[in-house]
């Protein structure tokens, strides 16, 4: 193990929307924290895995020419960037804290160790195993993929539901979890490889949008009943084909925007059927998961998705990458579509 | 009065998305239909006021290229256009309706006398006070816009909504039913008529979108502290605008979108800020009134608006037109935004 605290720092914001590994770098110059280094009420935490997430994208993306107080987030340049990940606690200024405890962050550094304070950090139970299955079956995707499903998408056995990303993080679960609640599922992906990988979680029909030709077309045929519910992970072309086939009273769920999250925002492709679902008295819920923790949905959630687990029903693909320094080329392969499952770096 | 049934008949669908009075022709070579015209069941009324509305537009432009089952509607070319409008019956072959009753039909041709059957028909309450009171302040505009804003908008003292098109039939409703509630309420139209107008309701800061500039800029100025409940009923331009400025939790209430209704597609200006809401948990709510009717949602507007205008606190302003003759015009006006109020043709 290397006696310096490896960190992925920002060096520059993705130009022209282009995320590549070049946006960072690996940092070996500062040592590891001690327990001298503590002030009181911090704990210092052994990361373990770390969470590679599509909204980390805008993140990254150069900030707009008239900032605003409403801009969205980045990360400042030179400094280590963070996101959702696990580890254990190696010392500790603060009594809820013990050396051992396992831990989760919504904020934790990409870095080996880092000092955290206690609103930073949820202890997680002694009895669980895998650690990293905190960023993988029970993490953020997951509980978003039941948001989005259960939550705002009020399913209906009999329902169509159409899952957008189907093959990633939170669209497999989503497919899991519609199938476990008797709906018509339908999926969509950009390669035969995660058409056949969607077909195998159980959706009902699979359209893989790069090559099915008239996508309204695709979408009339895989769901002739119309759609009861839209998983929109991806917006752009796909979201405004799918409003065009709603049924009256759909719910469509807002969780991502990965066709967009890259692109400068005069290259963006806007949606245009809004006009057309009025009369169907739609519901566009946007759905994001750290709202919802601690709340009873993530009781339910973890009780669902454990049982699921146990009865073989839910199965969690991950795309395992280890070591920081590989870090760079996840966050690039996450935005080009490269992942297949989600996307973990086991530090 | 004529002898003949005057009828407002479909000539041909709005080429390029201009919908000009001569869309229209005004036919008179249909008699008037007598009781013995009429067959059991069926109930004759004389037409007394007709509702003009926004998303009549969209059933007056051309049909798609491609037509599919999901296609929204279209009025039949050579056949008089119908919408929401109020009569009395003159002859009935049904026993739930007498000669002299008021009703209310949301598919009332627009001719002089129409026949109408028991499931396209209301019975309104005899003790009410002008008839045309059921196309106008206690219609279908004003109960959707309790929909959008009571419902739908969720509203709390203190809370900022902005309402577009606040001068319409729809949004001087909204503008004074959620002042009523103590909200801070940003109106927004295109004259400087219409924007004294809307300061006379009450709004406390309008913005002329025509003249403000940076239209961004003027709703941060407008709403300083962010929009928890955006009325929209405009779409295009303003909705993006809107979207931006939304705080955690907000409710956009999708009601209309005038400034695209007669658009050819290939020219709509996209939506392009959904990405920004997501992580603001932000609900889209698509309203139509016409489910809500006869439900509890019927019985509160009609307690609240009956109250309001009772105080005093209630103006509806009203745009009339007088006959079948000036509704070619009323439409065209009605679709360039040249109208002032609600639009209603008086038979």
């Amino acid at each position: 193990m290397s006696s310096t605290n490896t960190r992925v720092v920002l060096r520059e914001y993705a130009p022209d929307g282009v995320h590549s590994p070049d946006c960072f770098a690996i940092d070996d110059s500062q040592p590891i924290p001690n327990d001298k280094t503590l002030k009181k009420g911090q704990v210092l935490v052994q990361v373990s895995a770390l969470s590679v997430d599509p909204h980390q994208r805008l993140f990254i993306s150069p900030p707009p020419e008239k900032p605003t107080i409403k801009s969205a987030f980045r990360y400042p340049l030179g400094q280590a960037i963070f996101g959702i990940g696990v580890g254990t606690v190696v010392a500790s200024k603060n009594d809820a804290f013990a050396a051992g405890d396992k831990v989760r962050s919504e904020s934790m550094p990409w870095q080996s160790y880092a000092i955290l304070g206690e609103d930073q950090l949820i202890k997680l139970p002694a009895s669980d195993s895998a650690l990293s299955d905190h960023v993988g079956v029970y993490g953020m995707a997951a509980f978003t993929a039941y948001l989005g499903t259960i939550y705002a998408g009020k399913p209906k056995a009999g329902e169509t539901i159409m899952i957008s990303a189907a093959s990633g993080a939170v669209g497999q679960v989503a497919v899991q979890l519609a199938k476990a609640r008797g709906l018509r599922v339908v999926g969509m992906a950009g390669s035969d490889e995660k058409v056949e990988h969607i077909g195998s979680l159980g959706a009902d029909a699979v359209i893989n949008y790069k090559t099915c030709g008239d996508l309204n077309a695709a979408i009339v045929e895989a769901a002739p009943d119309g759609i009861d519910i839209y998983f929109d992970n991806v917006g752009g072309e796909i979201l405004d084909a799918a409003l065009l086939n709603l049924n009256p009273l759909a719910r469509v769920v807002l969780c991502g925007s990965m066709s967009t999250y890259g692109a400068a925002q005069s290259k963006i492709r806007g949606i245009t059927n809004l006009p057309s679902i009025i009369v169907k008295q739609v519901t566009l819920q946007c759905i994001y998961y750290l709202p919802h923790y601690g709340t009873q949905r993530e009781t339910d959630f973890l009780q669902e998705m454990t049982r699921l687990v146990e009865q073989g029903k839910m199965q969690f693909r991950v795309d395992e990458r280890i070591g920081l320094e590989s870090a760079p080329q996840a966050l690039a392969d996450l935005f080009a579509g490269k992942n297949f499952g989600k996307l973990i770096v086991k530090v």
